[in-house]
Order: structure tokens, then sequence, then C-alpha cells
């Protein structure tokens, strides 16, 4: 089927959850090449738009998302994987999700989870993730 | 906090989550005052891009989805909405989720999933959501 990549300038936003648990651990983005190479590999990979290039998430942490399944919205404009998560967590702040904040009425962010791992024991000081 | 909406001109994509299930439901998108009417209503508000202003989900279908609560990611450009949905379904073509489909190794998609509810019924001729 036809993805509506060029809707977003040729990327589809691609949320990724938790197979086993639900959770939701974080939002990226794929380009056709992103998602070519997720279902090759079956590890996810995006597009990194602050990079402007492909992103193998986990390539330097070793934090790689297997992939379960893949999903698309009735639109084909959006991209849902269920995934393994390897290692401790997604964020390189060093949380299990990137969405460990709440948002309150008055949008003051608040954090409501604890790190699992040290963010800079794994990414080193160049914060790669 | 500062949400960065500057970053796809003003919109962030918002993840829609069933608070009990975990199932993701559909993705949309917020700008500025989507968000905050979300936030003073206690239930969903997008910005919709086709139609190029506020789409209150559920407005003429009563499908509304119940804020329970608010995340955001770590670079505060995503949002994760957990809802209470209301009514059988989210999805346009009748069911409880947009993701009503798996993509295979192959990007062939299959319906994985029952209609909830008769779309015509629902949304009318016009298919408003």
């Amino acid at each position: 089927m036809e993805l509506a990549f060029a809707k977003m300038g040729g990327l589809i936003p691609a949320i990724i959850q938790d197979y086993r648990t639900g959770d939701v651990l974080m939002l990226g983005f794929m380009n056709e090449t992103a998602l070519a190479e997720t279902q090759r590999g079956g590890e996810v990979v995006f597009f990194s738009r602050s990079r402007n290039k492909l992103w193998k998430k986990g390539e330097s942490s070793g934090h790689v998302l297997k992939l379960r399944e893949l999903r698309i919205d009735c639109d084909a404009d959006a991209i849902l994987a269920k995934v393994e998560p390897v290692g401790p967590g997604v964020c390189h702040e060093g949380y299990r999700s990137c969405f460990f904040r709440a948002l309150d009425e008055k949008s003051e962010a608040r954090v409501t989870e604890r790190k699992t791992f040290a963010p800079e024991r794994v990414y080193g000081a160049e914060g790669k993730q």
C-alpha cells in the first residue's frame, strides 16, 4: 500500500510502543528509507530531523528497538511500531520512556518517573542515542 | 514550560492512548490553542491540517476523548494524551482505533480488527468526525 509520505515532506510520525507493557516509549519520524530499513533489519530506524539523516535507534547505546509489529492508521499518515526495547530505557535523559513528565492544567511539567540508567555512561559526552 | 511548537510550523503531534487498555487510538496534531482548549475543557481538541482549523474530536459523532492525563516528551515536541474514549470507537472508518491494519514485510496492509460501529450512521454522508 501507499503511505502518505508526501503529507509532511517525506516524513511520517512513528509512535513507538512497548509490545508487552503497552507503554508509549517515544515518537520519531520515518521516511521511506527508514521504514524500509526497519522492515528489512527488524530494528527501528528513524529519520533524524536534527541531523538530517537516517538514525538507527540504539546505534551507539545498544538500546535498539526490536520490531514486533507495524501498524498503519486509516489515513496511512501515521505508523505505530510495537517493539521489544533492549536495555533499560529509550530516552537520552535516562528514562525508560521519553514521556516521563506529566503536564498539568497550567502547563507545568512534573517528572513522574524514575531514571533507569545514567545517560552519561551510556551515551558519553556526545549524547548520541 | 515551553513546548516546541515552532519545530513543525506551530503544530505538535499528539498521540492518543486509551488510559485503561493502553491501546493507541490515533495520532493528531495540536497547536497552542488546541492544547489550551484541551486543558480547559478536559476533552481532546486537535488542529485539523486538512480543514485548517480547530477540531474538537467527537463534535458531531459524540465520540469525545475525555482527558485523563497529558504527558510531554523529553524534547517537548510530542504530546501523549491518555484518554477515556466515549463511544464505540474513534476511527471514521468504524473501528475502535485508527490503527486497525498491520503492515507486513512487503508493506501490504491487512485489517486485523473488527468494526465496532457503522460509520455512515454516526457521521452521515459528510464523514465528519
